[in-house]
C-alpha cells in the first residue's frame, strides 16, 4: 500500500541485485554477516511483495536504530531448548530476524513432535512484518500464529491516551500449491508504517485512525502521531491488542509496548520487546485423515475466494510480478539505498 | 445485553434455587446427571452475569436440540492424554460443558508441566459462552485462549453469502483479586444470540450487522438470518473468523461451520463441531520473576482501566449484584423455565 496520491516512478531491480545492495547497506551500518543476511532477506521479501511499509524503506529504520546506538550489531542469539514444546531465544538486544531464524528449526521440531510448539523470543529490536516468519513455518506444513507488541502508540477503545502497541497478529495455514493462507495485520486501525508513509507523503489518514493530543478525532498523521492511534474494530480490536501485550509481553517475561517506548526514550527507533510464535502440526492435532483435513480447509478457502479476496493475494500477485520483471522500487527510494550501500 | 427497548420485569431468584430449577428442567429433557450438572453451571453463570443471550434462555436451545434427536444425552466424554501438551476429548455428540469439565484437569497439568497445553474437544454440541471455560483456567493461574466455530451464518468480508461461523474468540489472563482479565466475543458484528433476542423482541439490528438474501445491507433480524451476518472490523475480523475455522476445525480434524450447518440440516439446533483451548503458564513461560510479570500486566490493565472500561466489567458487576440480591431473570422467561422444570 502506498500513501501517495500519484504513484511514484518505479525502477525494476533484479532480486539478486536488490538483495546485494541491501546487504551492502546493512554491512556498512556495522551489522555482522548473520544479521545482514537475515535482515536483508525480510526487507527484500517485503519489497518483492510490494509491501512498501516493510520493504527497503525499513533500511532507514535500521539505520536510525543503529545510529541511536541501542541495537547490538553483532550479537549471536542464544537458543534454549528442553525437548519440550517451548523454544526460547534470547536475542540479546539485536534485531529480530536472526533470532527467529536461529529458533525456527527447534520450533518446527517441537511442533512435529508434540503437536504444537512455542517460540519465545526475548529482547529483540523489531521492525519487520510477521508474514515472512509465518510463511517460513507454513512452508514446513505447519499452522502458525505470531504476536508481538510494538511501541505504545494506540489508545484503548473508549480512551484517548496511547498505551497499547500497534500489536500485529499474524496467522498462517499451509495449502497445496505455492501460497499458504496468511494474514498479518496491525490491531491498530492503520499500521504504523502506513501512518509514517502518509506523513512523509503529506497525505491525510482515513477517518477513524486516531485522535490528536487533545483526544479529538484527526486525520492529520502528524497530529495522530502526537496523540494516539485507534484500535481497529472498536472494543474487540482493543481487546485483541491487549491480549498481544499480555501474551507476547507479560506472559513471556518481556516488555509491553509502554516499556518499549520508555526504553526508546525519544530516540524514535524500532521497538524493543519480545515475540511469541506458536506452531501447530495438523498431522498430530488432526488425529486422523490428513487428506480430509486438507479438503476441508480448501473447501473453506475456495468458498471465500469464490466471493471475496483472500488475505495476502495482492502480495502474492506482486511476488509473481517481481519474479517476472524484477522488484519494483520507488526510484527516489532506490537512490537513497544506493547511497546507504556506498 | 438485552434487545428490548423497555426493560422486561425481572424476578430475583437465589442462585441455589435457580440452579435447582435449571437442573430439573435439564433432567426432564433426559440428560444424564453429569451433563445436567455441567450444563446447569454454565447456564446459571450466564444468567448470574446478566448475559441474557447465554443465560436461562439457553435452556430453550437445549430443549430444541434434544427434541431434534441429534444430541447424545447420557454419553460420557472420552479423555485421551499422552503426557505431552495435547489433551483430547471426544464428546461423542453430547453437549460441550461436560467435555470441557472432563478435560480441564489434564489441560491444567499439561500447561503447568510444559508451559502450554492444548485441549482439543471434538464432536460436541455447543451453545455456551466461552468465558466460563476461560475463567476456569485463569482460576488456576494460567492464561487461556479458546476458539470454536459455529454455524455458517457469516459472509466473509467482501462477500454476501454465509460461509463462516460467528466464531468466538475468548482470552483470559489471571489477575490478583477476584476477577481475571477476560474477553469473549463473536467475530461477527453481532453475536447470534443477540440477533435472536432482537428477532424475538421485534427490534432492528444496529447498522452494519448483516445483509439480506439479496446481499443488500439490512437491519431486519429476520432478513439477516435469511441472508448473512457480517464479520466485525471488516477484513481483519473476517480473517480472524477464518482462522477460527482453520484452527478449531481443520487443524483438529473436526467440522467447519459449514459442515456443522449441513449436519443440522434445517433442524435449527445448536452447532456441532470441535473446540480448541490453549492454556499457558506464566510461571514457566516467563522464565524469571513472577512478581515482575504480574506488576507489568497490572500496570497495563490499570492503565486501560484509568481511561476506559476493561472487558467483562459489566458481567462482574452483575455477578456482585446477583450475589447480593439473587439472580435477575425476566419474569416471563422464569415462568417458561418453571414450566420446563415441571
Amino acid at each position: 500500500m502506498n500513501a501517495t496520491a500519484t504513484p511514484p516512478t518505479m525502477v525494476h531491480v533484479p532480486e539478486a541485485e536488490l538483495a546485494d545492495t541491501v546487504r551492502r547497506a546493512l554491512t556498512r551500518m556495522g551489522l555482522s554477516d548473520p544479521h545482514v543476511r537475515a535482515i536483508a532477506q525480510v526487507i527484500v521479501a517485503g519489497q518483492r511483495d510490494a509491501c512498501q511499509s516493510h520493504g527497503v524503506y525499513r533500511l532507514i529504520s535500521c539505520f536510525d536504530a543503529v545510529r541511536a546506538g541501542k541495537v547490538q550489531l553483532a550479537v549471536e542469539p542464544v537458543v534454549t531448548t528442553s525437548g519440550g514444546p517451548i523454544v526460547q531465544v534470547d536475542a540479546k538486544f539485536g534485531f529480530s530476524p536472526l533470532a527467529f531464524e536461529r529458533g525456527l528449526p527447534a520450533l518446527v521440531d517441537a511442533a512435529r513432535h508434540h503437536g504444537l510448539g512455542a517460540l519465545v523470543i526475548r529482547h529483540c529490536f523489531h521492525f519487520s512484518a510477521l508474514w515472512p516468519e509465518i510463511e517460513a513455518i507454513t512452508a514446513q506444513g505447519l499452522a502458525a500464529l505470531a504476536l508481538t507488541p510494538s511501541h505504545a502508540w494506540v489508545a484503548p477503545a473508549g480512551g484517548t491516551r496511547p498505551l497499547l502497541g500497534t500489536n500485529p497478529i499474524a496467522f498462517g495455514w499451509p495449502r497445496p500449491g505455492p501460497y499458504p493462507y496468511v494474514f498479518d495485520f496491525a490491531t491498530s486501525a492503520i499500521a504504523r508504517g502506513d501512518l509514517e508513509l502518509h506523513r512523509r507523503a503529506g497525505q491525510p489518514l482515513p477517518q477513524g485512525c486516531g485522535v490528536d493530543a487533545d483526544g479529538q478525532p484527526s486525520t492529520d498523521p502528524v497530529a495522530v502521531a502526537r496523540g494516539a492511534m485507534r484500535a481497529f474494530g472498536g472494543h474487540k480490536g482493543s481487546a485483541l491488542a491487549t491480549m498481544v501485550e499480555l501474551m507476547a509481553g507479560a506472559l513471556i517475561g518481556d516488555w509491553t509496548s509502554r516499556e518499549s517506548l520508555a526504553f526508546d526514550d525519544g530516540a524514535g527507533v524500532a521497538p524493543c520487546h519480545g515475540e511469541l510464535i506458536l506452531a501447530f502440526d495438523p498431522l498430530v492435532l488432526g488425529g486422523g485423515d490428513a487428506a480430509v483435513q486438507t479438503a476441508r480447509a480448501e473447501a473453506l478457502l475456495e468458498g471465500i475466494a469464490g466471493q471475496a479476496r483472500l488475505p495476502s493475494q495482492r502480495r502474492f500477485a506482486a511476488r509473481e510480478r517481481s519474479h517476472a520483471e524484477g522488484i519494483a522500487v520507488p526510484a527516489t527510494m532506490y537512490e537513497d539505498i544506493l547511497q546507504l550501500a556506498g
